[in-house]
Protein backbone atom coordinates (compact mmCIF):
# COMPACT_ATOMS: atom_id res chain seq x y z
CA UNK A 1 0.00 0.00 0.00
CA UNK A 2 2.18 3.02 -1.28
CA UNK A 3 -0.95 5.09 -1.11
CA UNK A 4 -0.79 5.54 2.62
CA UNK A 5 2.66 7.22 2.77
CA UNK A 6 2.04 8.90 -0.99
CA UNK A 7 -0.73 10.77 0.87
CA UNK A 8 1.31 11.48 3.95
CA UNK A 9 3.72 13.09 1.75
CA UNK A 10 1.34 14.87 -0.06
CA UNK A 11 -0.92 16.50 3.01
CA UNK A 12 -0.66 20.23 2.63
CA UNK A 13 0.25 21.29 5.59
CA UNK A 14 2.76 20.92 8.26
CA UNK A 15 2.39 17.21 10.21
CA UNK A 16 3.33 18.76 13.27
CA UNK A 17 6.36 16.72 14.22
CA UNK A 18 4.69 13.52 14.22
CA UNK A 19 6.62 10.34 13.65
CA UNK A 20 5.42 10.28 9.84
CA UNK A 21 7.14 6.08 9.65
CA UNK A 22 5.27 5.41 13.06
CA UNK A 23 2.12 6.71 11.63
CA UNK A 24 1.98 5.04 8.26
CA UNK A 25 3.28 1.61 9.57
CA UNK A 26 0.29 1.61 12.18
CA UNK A 27 -2.16 2.62 9.35
CA UNK A 28 -0.94 -0.31 7.36
CA UNK A 29 -0.81 -2.46 10.19
CA UNK A 30 -4.66 -1.61 11.17
CA UNK A 31 -5.89 -2.04 7.78
CA UNK A 32 -4.09 -5.48 7.38
CA UNK A 33 -5.28 -6.87 10.79
CA UNK A 34 -9.09 -5.53 10.36
CA UNK A 35 -9.12 -7.43 6.84
CA UNK A 36 -7.10 -10.68 8.01
CA UNK A 37 -9.89 -10.33 11.06
CA UNK A 38 -12.67 -10.45 9.26
CA UNK A 39 -11.60 -13.04 6.63
CA UNK A 40 -10.74 -15.36 9.73
CA UNK A 41 -14.35 -14.64 11.32
CA UNK A 42 -15.63 -16.13 8.37
CA UNK A 43 -13.20 -18.96 8.30
CA UNK A 44 -14.03 -19.96 11.66
CA UNK A 45 -17.83 -20.40 10.27
CA UNK A 46 -16.74 -22.60 7.45
CA UNK A 47 -14.33 -25.29 8.44
CA UNK A 48 -17.07 -27.21 10.50
CA UNK A 49 -15.74 -26.61 13.54
CA UNK A 50 -17.04 -23.52 14.48
CA UNK A 51 -18.84 -24.42 18.12
CA UNK A 52 -15.35 -24.08 19.15
CA UNK A 53 -14.91 -20.87 17.84
CA UNK A 54 -17.25 -18.76 18.68
CA UNK A 55 -15.26 -16.62 20.84
CA UNK A 56 -13.19 -16.47 18.36
CA UNK A 57 -15.50 -15.29 16.16
CA UNK A 58 -16.69 -12.24 18.35
CA UNK A 59 -13.16 -11.43 19.41
CA UNK A 60 -12.31 -10.80 15.58
CA UNK A 61 -15.24 -8.71 14.28
CA UNK A 62 -14.78 -6.75 17.51
CA UNK A 63 -10.32 -6.41 16.52
CA UNK A 64 -12.15 -5.86 12.70
CA UNK A 65 -14.37 -2.60 13.83
CA UNK A 66 -11.93 -1.06 15.89
CA UNK A 67 -8.98 -1.09 13.79
CA UNK A 68 -10.87 0.36 11.10
CA UNK A 69 -11.68 3.31 13.01
CA UNK A 70 -7.90 3.44 14.10
CA UNK A 71 -7.09 3.39 10.76
CA UNK A 72 -9.06 5.91 9.28
CA UNK A 73 -8.44 8.72 12.97
CA UNK A 74 -4.63 8.27 11.81
CA UNK A 75 -5.49 9.00 8.09
CA UNK A 76 -6.11 12.70 9.60
CA UNK A 77 -3.81 15.14 10.54
CA UNK A 78 -5.56 18.50 10.61
CA UNK A 79 -7.42 19.24 13.86
CA UNK A 80 -4.68 16.91 15.44
CA UNK A 81 -5.85 16.29 19.74
CA UNK A 82 -3.43 13.87 20.90
CA UNK A 83 -5.63 12.86 23.77
CA UNK A 84 -7.69 11.39 20.94
CA UNK A 85 -5.07 9.54 19.11
CA UNK A 86 -3.83 8.13 22.20
CA UNK A 87 -7.25 6.99 23.99
CA UNK A 88 -7.91 5.09 20.27
CA UNK A 89 -4.71 3.97 19.96
CA UNK A 90 -5.27 2.48 23.48
CA UNK A 91 -7.99 0.70 22.83
CA UNK A 92 -6.88 -0.85 19.36
CA UNK A 93 -3.85 -2.28 21.06
CA UNK A 94 -6.02 -4.02 23.71
CA UNK A 95 -8.40 -5.19 21.45
CA UNK A 96 -5.54 -6.73 19.11
CA UNK A 97 -3.53 -8.38 22.28
CA UNK A 98 -6.45 -9.98 22.87
CA UNK A 99 -7.44 -10.91 19.44
CA UNK A 100 -3.90 -12.52 18.94
CA UNK A 101 -3.92 -14.24 22.16
CA UNK A 102 -7.37 -16.03 21.44
CA UNK A 103 -6.02 -16.81 17.67
CA UNK A 104 -2.77 -17.79 18.71
CA UNK A 105 -4.50 -20.51 20.99
CA UNK A 106 -6.22 -21.91 17.73
CA UNK A 107 -3.07 -21.65 15.49
CA UNK A 108 -1.57 -24.79 15.95
CA UNK A 109 -5.22 -26.24 14.19
CA UNK A 110 -6.44 -23.26 12.39
CA UNK A 111 -4.30 -22.07 9.85
CA UNK A 112 -6.37 -18.81 9.34
CA UNK A 113 -6.06 -18.18 12.82
CA UNK A 114 -2.22 -18.37 12.75
CA UNK A 115 -2.09 -15.77 9.64
CA UNK A 116 -4.69 -13.83 11.95
CA UNK A 117 -2.39 -13.46 14.86
CA UNK A 118 0.37 -12.42 13.08
CA UNK A 119 -2.03 -9.76 11.64
CA UNK A 120 -3.19 -8.77 15.07
CA UNK A 121 -0.05 -8.80 17.12
CA UNK A 122 1.62 -7.01 14.55
CA UNK A 123 -0.58 -3.88 14.80
CA UNK A 124 -1.05 -3.93 18.67
CA UNK A 125 3.38 -3.45 18.73
CA UNK A 126 2.67 -1.10 15.68
CA UNK A 127 0.33 0.96 18.26
CA UNK A 128 2.43 0.60 20.94
CA UNK A 129 5.06 2.18 18.83
CA UNK A 130 3.00 5.07 17.72
CA UNK A 131 1.87 5.54 21.35
CA UNK A 132 5.46 5.92 22.48
CA UNK A 133 6.50 7.70 19.90
CA UNK A 134 4.17 10.54 20.85
CA UNK A 135 5.51 10.78 24.26
CA UNK B 1 -35.62 2.13 18.10
CA UNK B 2 -37.22 -0.58 20.18
CA UNK B 3 -34.59 -3.47 18.32
CA UNK B 4 -31.95 -2.58 20.17
CA UNK B 5 -33.64 -3.19 23.41
CA UNK B 6 -35.78 -6.30 21.40
CA UNK B 7 -32.30 -7.68 20.44
CA UNK B 8 -31.11 -8.00 23.71
CA UNK B 9 -34.56 -9.69 25.34
CA UNK B 10 -33.83 -12.35 22.17
CA UNK B 11 -30.49 -13.17 23.13
CA UNK B 12 -30.40 -16.70 23.57
CA UNK B 13 -27.79 -17.05 26.35
CA UNK B 14 -26.93 -15.68 29.97
CA UNK B 15 -25.90 -11.66 29.44
CA UNK B 16 -23.66 -12.79 32.49
CA UNK B 17 -25.10 -9.76 34.94
CA UNK B 18 -24.65 -6.92 32.65
CA UNK B 19 -26.99 -4.09 33.27
CA UNK B 20 -28.82 -3.76 29.87
CA UNK B 21 -30.84 -1.11 30.41
CA UNK B 22 -26.80 0.89 30.57
CA UNK B 23 -26.00 -1.53 27.49
CA UNK B 24 -29.04 -0.42 25.73
CA UNK B 25 -28.73 3.52 26.16
CA UNK B 26 -25.05 3.07 25.37
CA UNK B 27 -26.04 1.58 22.16
CA UNK B 28 -28.46 4.16 21.73
CA UNK B 29 -26.43 7.05 22.49
CA UNK B 30 -23.13 5.43 20.03
CA UNK B 31 -25.84 5.46 16.98
CA UNK B 32 -27.41 8.70 17.81
CA UNK B 33 -24.14 10.03 17.88
CA UNK B 34 -22.40 8.59 14.86
CA UNK B 35 -25.17 9.86 12.42
CA UNK B 36 -25.22 12.98 14.31
CA UNK B 37 -21.43 13.74 13.59
CA UNK B 38 -21.70 12.42 10.28
CA UNK B 39 -24.48 15.04 9.53
CA UNK B 40 -22.56 17.74 11.38
CA UNK B 41 -19.61 17.30 9.45
CA UNK B 42 -21.40 17.83 6.33
CA UNK B 43 -23.66 20.56 7.30
CA UNK B 44 -20.15 22.34 8.47
CA UNK B 45 -19.23 22.18 5.06
CA UNK B 46 -22.60 23.02 3.85
CA UNK B 47 -22.82 26.99 5.53
CA UNK B 48 -20.48 29.09 3.55
CA UNK B 49 -17.87 29.49 7.19
CA UNK B 50 -15.94 26.06 6.11
CA UNK B 51 -12.75 27.78 7.09
CA UNK B 52 -13.79 28.02 10.65
CA UNK B 53 -14.81 24.54 11.05
CA UNK B 54 -12.07 22.51 10.01
CA UNK B 55 -11.30 21.19 13.30
CA UNK B 56 -14.81 20.45 14.11
CA UNK B 57 -15.39 18.60 10.69
CA UNK B 58 -12.51 16.48 11.76
CA UNK B 59 -13.65 15.64 15.34
CA UNK B 60 -16.70 14.74 13.90
CA UNK B 61 -15.65 11.93 11.33
CA UNK B 62 -13.52 10.66 14.33
CA UNK B 63 -16.39 10.59 16.45
CA UNK B 64 -18.73 8.73 14.55
CA UNK B 65 -16.20 6.29 13.09
CA UNK B 66 -15.29 5.40 17.28
CA UNK B 67 -19.01 5.65 17.83
CA UNK B 68 -20.28 3.55 15.26
CA UNK B 69 -17.06 0.62 16.23
CA UNK B 70 -18.53 1.06 19.70
CA UNK B 71 -21.94 0.07 18.68
CA UNK B 72 -21.00 -3.07 17.37
CA UNK B 73 -18.60 -3.93 20.38
CA UNK B 74 -21.89 -3.50 22.71
CA UNK B 75 -24.22 -5.37 20.54
CA UNK B 76 -21.89 -8.59 21.15
CA UNK B 77 -22.41 -10.55 24.24
CA UNK B 78 -21.00 -13.88 23.14
CA UNK B 79 -17.23 -14.70 24.65
CA UNK B 80 -17.46 -11.20 26.52
CA UNK B 81 -13.65 -9.89 27.59
CA UNK B 82 -14.39 -7.00 29.49
CA UNK B 83 -11.00 -5.77 28.96
CA UNK B 84 -12.15 -5.06 25.16
CA UNK B 85 -15.48 -3.37 26.41
CA UNK B 86 -13.56 -1.25 29.22
CA UNK B 87 -10.70 -0.06 26.32
CA UNK B 88 -13.21 0.71 23.71
CA UNK B 89 -15.61 2.97 26.31
CA UNK B 90 -12.89 4.87 27.55
CA UNK B 91 -11.50 5.63 23.66
CA UNK B 92 -15.27 6.70 23.03
CA UNK B 93 -15.88 8.69 26.40
CA UNK B 94 -12.77 10.39 25.53
CA UNK B 95 -13.51 11.32 21.88
CA UNK B 96 -17.75 12.10 22.30
CA UNK B 97 -16.36 14.72 25.14
CA UNK B 98 -13.35 16.39 22.75
CA UNK B 99 -15.87 15.97 19.79
CA UNK B 100 -18.69 18.13 22.45
CA UNK B 101 -16.35 20.78 23.48
CA UNK B 102 -15.69 21.66 20.02
CA UNK B 103 -19.01 21.46 19.06
CA UNK B 104 -20.39 23.69 21.94
CA UNK B 105 -17.59 25.83 20.72
CA UNK B 106 -20.00 26.88 18.05
CA UNK B 107 -23.60 25.89 19.18
CA UNK B 108 -24.54 29.52 19.52
CA UNK B 109 -23.38 30.38 15.50
CA UNK B 110 -24.57 26.79 14.05
CA UNK B 111 -27.65 25.25 14.82
CA UNK B 112 -26.16 21.92 13.45
CA UNK B 113 -23.40 22.23 15.85
CA UNK B 114 -25.42 22.52 19.10
CA UNK B 115 -27.46 19.79 18.03
CA UNK B 116 -24.63 17.23 17.58
CA UNK B 117 -22.99 18.46 20.86
CA UNK B 118 -26.43 17.61 22.75
CA UNK B 119 -25.70 13.84 20.61
CA UNK B 120 -21.91 13.65 21.57
CA UNK B 121 -22.65 14.70 25.22
CA UNK B 122 -25.16 12.54 25.46
CA UNK B 123 -23.07 9.47 24.80
CA UNK B 124 -19.95 10.17 26.63
CA UNK B 125 -22.46 10.40 29.79
CA UNK B 126 -23.57 6.67 28.47
CA UNK B 127 -20.13 5.36 27.98
CA UNK B 128 -19.61 6.54 31.17
CA UNK B 129 -22.27 5.33 32.76
CA UNK B 130 -21.79 1.85 31.75
CA UNK B 131 -18.16 1.83 32.54
CA UNK B 132 -19.46 2.30 36.44
CA UNK B 133 -22.06 -0.46 35.91
CA UNK B 134 -19.25 -2.90 35.01
CA UNK B 135 -17.45 -2.02 38.19
CA UNK C 1 -34.05 9.07 17.05
CA UNK C 2 -35.02 12.33 17.18
CA UNK C 3 -31.38 13.96 16.34
CA UNK C 4 -31.55 12.63 12.38
CA UNK C 5 -34.56 14.67 11.77
CA UNK C 6 -32.91 17.36 14.03
CA UNK C 7 -30.21 17.48 12.05
CA UNK C 8 -31.61 17.32 8.88
CA UNK C 9 -33.55 20.65 9.90
CA UNK C 10 -30.64 22.47 10.93
CA UNK C 11 -29.04 21.55 7.83
CA UNK C 12 -27.65 25.14 6.97
CA UNK C 13 -28.15 25.25 2.90
CA UNK C 14 -31.29 24.19 0.65
CA UNK C 15 -32.03 19.90 0.49
CA UNK C 16 -32.72 20.40 -2.93
CA UNK C 17 -36.03 19.26 -3.03
CA UNK C 18 -35.41 16.08 -0.92
CA UNK C 19 -37.91 14.20 0.48
CA UNK C 20 -37.32 14.71 3.70
CA UNK C 21 -39.12 12.56 5.75
CA UNK C 22 -37.99 9.60 3.42
CA UNK C 23 -34.53 10.65 3.95
CA UNK C 24 -35.18 10.35 7.69
CA UNK C 25 -37.06 7.49 7.45
CA UNK C 26 -34.10 5.34 5.50
CA UNK C 27 -31.62 6.79 7.75
CA UNK C 28 -33.24 5.37 10.74
CA UNK C 29 -34.16 2.07 9.34
CA UNK C 30 -30.39 1.84 8.11
CA UNK C 31 -29.29 2.48 11.62
CA UNK C 32 -32.13 0.24 13.58
CA UNK C 33 -30.84 -2.76 10.70
CA UNK C 34 -26.77 -2.38 11.54
CA UNK C 35 -27.86 -2.60 14.66
CA UNK C 36 -29.92 -5.76 14.66
CA UNK C 37 -27.83 -7.40 12.52
CA UNK C 38 -24.63 -6.94 14.39
CA UNK C 39 -26.72 -8.27 17.00
CA UNK C 40 -28.47 -11.22 15.23
CA UNK C 41 -24.85 -12.19 13.88
CA UNK C 42 -23.77 -12.58 17.84
CA UNK C 43 -27.36 -14.26 19.09
CA UNK C 44 -26.53 -16.71 16.59
CA UNK C 45 -22.98 -17.72 17.80
CA UNK C 46 -24.58 -17.85 21.24
CA UNK C 47 -27.69 -20.38 21.10
CA UNK C 48 -25.97 -24.12 20.82
CA UNK C 49 -27.09 -23.86 17.31
CA UNK C 50 -24.44 -22.02 15.31
CA UNK C 51 -23.36 -25.06 12.94
CA UNK C 52 -27.03 -24.66 11.23
CA UNK C 53 -26.83 -20.29 10.73
CA UNK C 54 -23.49 -19.79 9.55
CA UNK C 55 -25.13 -18.40 6.63
CA UNK C 56 -27.28 -15.95 8.21
CA UNK C 57 -24.20 -15.19 10.16
CA UNK C 58 -22.46 -14.16 7.35
CA UNK C 59 -25.30 -12.09 5.62
CA UNK C 60 -25.86 -10.44 8.71
CA UNK C 61 -22.51 -9.09 8.90
CA UNK C 62 -22.95 -8.20 4.94
CA UNK C 63 -26.45 -6.23 5.86
CA UNK C 64 -24.85 -4.69 8.66
CA UNK C 65 -21.52 -3.30 6.95
CA UNK C 66 -23.69 -2.08 4.26
CA UNK C 67 -26.40 -0.32 6.28
CA UNK C 68 -23.60 1.42 8.10
CA UNK C 69 -22.35 2.55 4.42
CA UNK C 70 -25.51 3.75 3.27
CA UNK C 71 -26.88 5.48 6.74
CA UNK C 72 -23.68 7.69 6.20
CA UNK C 73 -24.16 8.28 2.35
CA UNK C 74 -27.41 9.57 3.30
CA UNK C 75 -26.50 11.82 5.87
CA UNK C 76 -25.08 13.90 3.70
CA UNK C 77 -26.59 16.23 1.42
CA UNK C 78 -23.21 19.13 0.27
CA UNK C 79 -22.22 17.96 -3.37
CA UNK C 80 -24.92 15.69 -3.84
CA UNK C 81 -24.20 12.74 -6.68
CA UNK C 82 -27.90 11.25 -7.37
CA UNK C 83 -25.67 8.27 -9.00
CA UNK C 84 -23.90 7.62 -6.08
CA UNK C 85 -27.08 7.91 -3.85
CA UNK C 86 -29.12 5.62 -6.47
CA UNK C 87 -26.29 3.27 -6.45
CA UNK C 88 -25.85 2.83 -2.79
CA UNK C 89 -29.68 2.11 -1.97
CA UNK C 90 -29.69 -0.37 -4.62
CA UNK C 91 -26.98 -2.33 -2.86
CA UNK C 92 -28.54 -1.66 0.68
CA UNK C 93 -32.03 -2.65 -0.24
CA UNK C 94 -30.73 -6.07 -2.17
CA UNK C 95 -28.57 -7.09 0.92
CA UNK C 96 -31.95 -6.30 3.30
CA UNK C 97 -34.41 -8.51 0.76
CA UNK C 98 -31.42 -11.05 0.87
CA UNK C 99 -30.87 -10.81 4.90
CA UNK C 100 -34.74 -10.44 5.66
CA UNK C 101 -35.24 -14.19 3.39
CA UNK C 102 -32.60 -15.31 5.45
CA UNK C 103 -33.64 -14.53 8.91
CA UNK C 104 -37.42 -15.14 8.11
CA UNK C 105 -36.39 -18.44 7.57
CA UNK C 106 -35.45 -19.17 10.85
CA UNK C 107 -37.97 -16.96 12.76
CA UNK C 108 -40.14 -19.35 14.09
CA UNK C 109 -36.98 -21.02 15.64
CA UNK C 110 -34.63 -17.82 16.48
CA UNK C 111 -36.57 -15.16 18.02
CA UNK C 112 -33.57 -12.70 17.62
CA UNK C 113 -33.89 -13.97 13.24
CA UNK C 114 -37.45 -13.12 14.11
CA UNK C 115 -37.02 -9.42 15.11
CA UNK C 116 -33.89 -8.75 12.75
CA UNK C 117 -36.18 -9.90 9.93
CA UNK C 118 -38.25 -7.12 10.59
CA UNK C 119 -35.68 -4.74 10.95
CA UNK C 120 -33.98 -5.88 7.52
CA UNK C 121 -37.57 -5.96 5.88
CA UNK C 122 -37.92 -2.53 7.09
CA UNK C 123 -35.18 -0.90 6.07
CA UNK C 124 -35.62 -2.81 2.43
CA UNK C 125 -38.73 -0.80 2.36
CA UNK C 126 -37.62 2.14 3.13
CA UNK C 127 -34.58 2.13 0.06
CA UNK C 128 -37.29 0.77 -1.93
CA UNK C 129 -39.24 4.20 -0.90
CA UNK C 130 -36.77 6.45 -1.26
CA UNK C 131 -35.23 5.15 -4.33
CA UNK C 132 -38.91 5.73 -5.52
CA UNK C 133 -38.88 8.96 -4.50
CA UNK C 134 -35.23 10.35 -6.24
CA UNK C 135 -37.93 9.80 -9.82
CA UNK D 1 -0.95 -6.92 2.09
CA UNK D 2 0.67 -10.25 2.32
CA UNK D 3 -2.38 -11.42 4.29
CA UNK D 4 -5.29 -10.96 2.33
CA UNK D 5 -3.50 -13.50 -0.06
CA UNK D 6 -2.93 -15.66 2.80
CA UNK D 7 -6.18 -15.39 4.26
CA UNK D 8 -7.52 -16.93 1.10
CA UNK D 9 -5.13 -19.73 0.70
CA UNK D 10 -6.02 -20.48 4.59
CA UNK D 11 -9.69 -20.68 3.80
CA UNK D 12 -10.52 -24.18 5.10
CA UNK D 13 -13.64 -24.82 2.42
CA UNK D 14 -13.87 -24.51 -0.96
CA UNK D 15 -13.81 -21.41 -2.02
CA UNK D 16 -16.59 -21.79 -5.00
CA UNK D 17 -14.63 -21.43 -8.05
CA UNK D 18 -13.97 -17.72 -7.48
CA UNK D 19 -10.95 -16.12 -9.47
CA UNK D 20 -9.23 -15.66 -5.91
CA UNK D 21 -6.44 -13.41 -7.62
CA UNK D 22 -9.36 -10.61 -8.79
CA UNK D 23 -10.85 -11.33 -5.42
CA UNK D 24 -7.72 -10.19 -3.68
CA UNK D 25 -6.98 -7.84 -6.04
CA UNK D 26 -10.18 -5.98 -5.36
CA UNK D 27 -10.02 -6.25 -1.70
CA UNK D 28 -6.52 -4.53 -1.55
CA UNK D 29 -7.88 -1.67 -4.20
CA UNK D 30 -10.83 -1.20 -1.27
CA UNK D 31 -8.62 -1.02 1.31
CA UNK D 32 -6.41 1.16 -0.13
CA UNK D 33 -8.95 3.59 -2.12
CA UNK D 34 -11.07 3.42 1.87
CA UNK D 35 -7.76 5.18 3.14
CA UNK D 36 -6.77 7.29 0.45
CA UNK D 37 -10.44 9.24 0.43
CA UNK D 38 -10.23 9.14 4.39
CA UNK D 39 -6.79 10.96 3.93
CA UNK D 40 -7.59 12.47 1.21
CA UNK D 41 -10.75 14.30 2.93
CA UNK D 42 -8.55 15.41 5.72
CA UNK D 43 -5.97 17.08 3.05
CA UNK D 44 -8.71 19.11 1.61
CA UNK D 45 -9.44 20.29 5.15
CA UNK D 46 -5.88 21.65 5.70
CA UNK D 47 -4.80 23.04 2.73
CA UNK D 48 -6.44 26.79 2.42
CA UNK D 49 -8.77 26.25 -0.14
CA UNK D 50 -11.31 24.16 1.65
CA UNK D 51 -14.22 26.14 0.23
CA UNK D 52 -13.22 24.90 -3.53
CA UNK D 53 -13.01 21.40 -2.11
CA UNK D 54 -16.59 20.55 -0.47
CA UNK D 55 -17.84 18.28 -3.05
CA UNK D 56 -14.56 16.72 -2.75
CA UNK D 57 -14.38 16.06 0.84
CA UNK D 58 -17.89 14.49 0.82
CA UNK D 59 -17.46 12.32 -2.51
CA UNK D 60 -14.28 10.92 -0.71
CA UNK D 61 -16.20 10.54 2.83
CA UNK D 62 -19.29 8.75 0.79
CA UNK D 63 -16.12 6.39 -1.02
CA UNK D 64 -14.41 5.20 2.01
CA UNK D 65 -17.63 4.41 3.03
CA UNK D 66 -17.98 2.20 0.54
CA UNK D 67 -14.85 0.74 -0.13
CA UNK D 68 -14.58 -0.29 3.39
CA UNK D 69 -18.15 -2.12 3.26
CA UNK D 70 -16.96 -3.94 -0.16
CA UNK D 71 -13.98 -4.68 1.21
CA UNK D 72 -15.37 -6.76 4.25
CA UNK D 73 -17.95 -7.80 2.19
CA UNK D 74 -15.70 -9.26 -0.68
CA UNK D 75 -13.58 -10.73 2.74
CA UNK D 76 -16.40 -13.21 3.16
CA UNK D 77 -17.00 -16.69 1.31
CA UNK D 78 -19.05 -18.79 3.66
CA UNK D 79 -23.23 -18.80 2.79
CA UNK D 80 -21.83 -16.71 -0.77
CA UNK D 81 -24.35 -15.01 -2.62
CA UNK D 82 -23.89 -13.85 -5.78
CA UNK D 83 -26.79 -11.12 -5.65
CA UNK D 84 -25.36 -9.38 -2.64
CA UNK D 85 -21.59 -9.47 -4.15
CA UNK D 86 -22.82 -7.81 -7.44
CA UNK D 87 -24.77 -5.36 -5.98
CA UNK D 88 -21.63 -4.28 -3.70
CA UNK D 89 -19.34 -3.88 -6.24
CA UNK D 90 -21.95 -1.94 -9.04
CA UNK D 91 -22.39 0.52 -5.79
CA UNK D 92 -18.49 0.23 -5.12
CA UNK D 93 -17.61 0.84 -8.92
CA UNK D 94 -19.71 3.69 -9.22
CA UNK D 95 -18.96 5.32 -5.83
CA UNK D 96 -15.04 4.94 -6.76
CA UNK D 97 -15.86 6.43 -10.41
CA UNK D 98 -17.58 9.49 -9.37
CA UNK D 99 -14.80 9.87 -6.79
CA UNK D 100 -12.25 9.24 -9.08
CA UNK D 101 -13.59 12.26 -11.60
CA UNK D 102 -13.93 14.60 -9.03
CA UNK D 103 -10.15 13.85 -7.42
CA UNK D 104 -9.25 14.31 -11.60
CA UNK D 105 -10.75 17.83 -11.35
CA UNK D 106 -8.26 18.85 -8.79
CA UNK D 107 -5.04 16.61 -9.37
CA UNK D 108 -3.16 19.41 -11.20
CA UNK D 109 -3.48 21.66 -8.36
CA UNK D 110 -3.73 19.55 -5.02
CA UNK D 111 -1.10 16.54 -5.00
CA UNK D 112 -3.31 14.84 -2.68
CA UNK D 113 -6.31 14.81 -5.49
CA UNK D 114 -3.89 12.57 -8.13
CA UNK D 115 -2.81 10.34 -5.30
CA UNK D 116 -6.33 9.29 -4.61
CA UNK D 117 -7.66 9.63 -7.98
CA UNK D 118 -5.00 7.13 -8.80
CA UNK D 119 -6.38 4.74 -6.14
CA UNK D 120 -10.42 5.27 -6.59
CA UNK D 121 -9.50 4.78 -10.68
CA UNK D 122 -8.03 1.52 -9.94
CA UNK D 123 -10.20 0.41 -7.60
CA UNK D 124 -13.29 0.86 -9.91
CA UNK D 125 -11.10 -1.12 -12.42
CA UNK D 126 -10.90 -4.04 -10.01
CA UNK D 127 -14.77 -3.83 -8.96
CA UNK D 128 -15.41 -3.99 -13.13
CA UNK D 129 -12.94 -6.89 -13.42
CA UNK D 130 -14.14 -9.02 -10.56
CA UNK D 131 -17.53 -8.50 -11.46
CA UNK D 132 -16.81 -9.46 -15.08
CA UNK D 133 -15.50 -12.78 -13.47
CA UNK D 134 -18.69 -13.42 -11.77
CA UNK D 135 -20.33 -14.01 -15.08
Amino acid sequence: MTSVKDMLDTYPADLGGVDEQAVARCIEACVACAQACTACADACLAGGMVGELTKCIRTDMDCADVCNATAAVLSRHTGYDADITRAVLRACATVCGACADECESHADVHDHCRVCAEACRGCEQACDDLLASLG
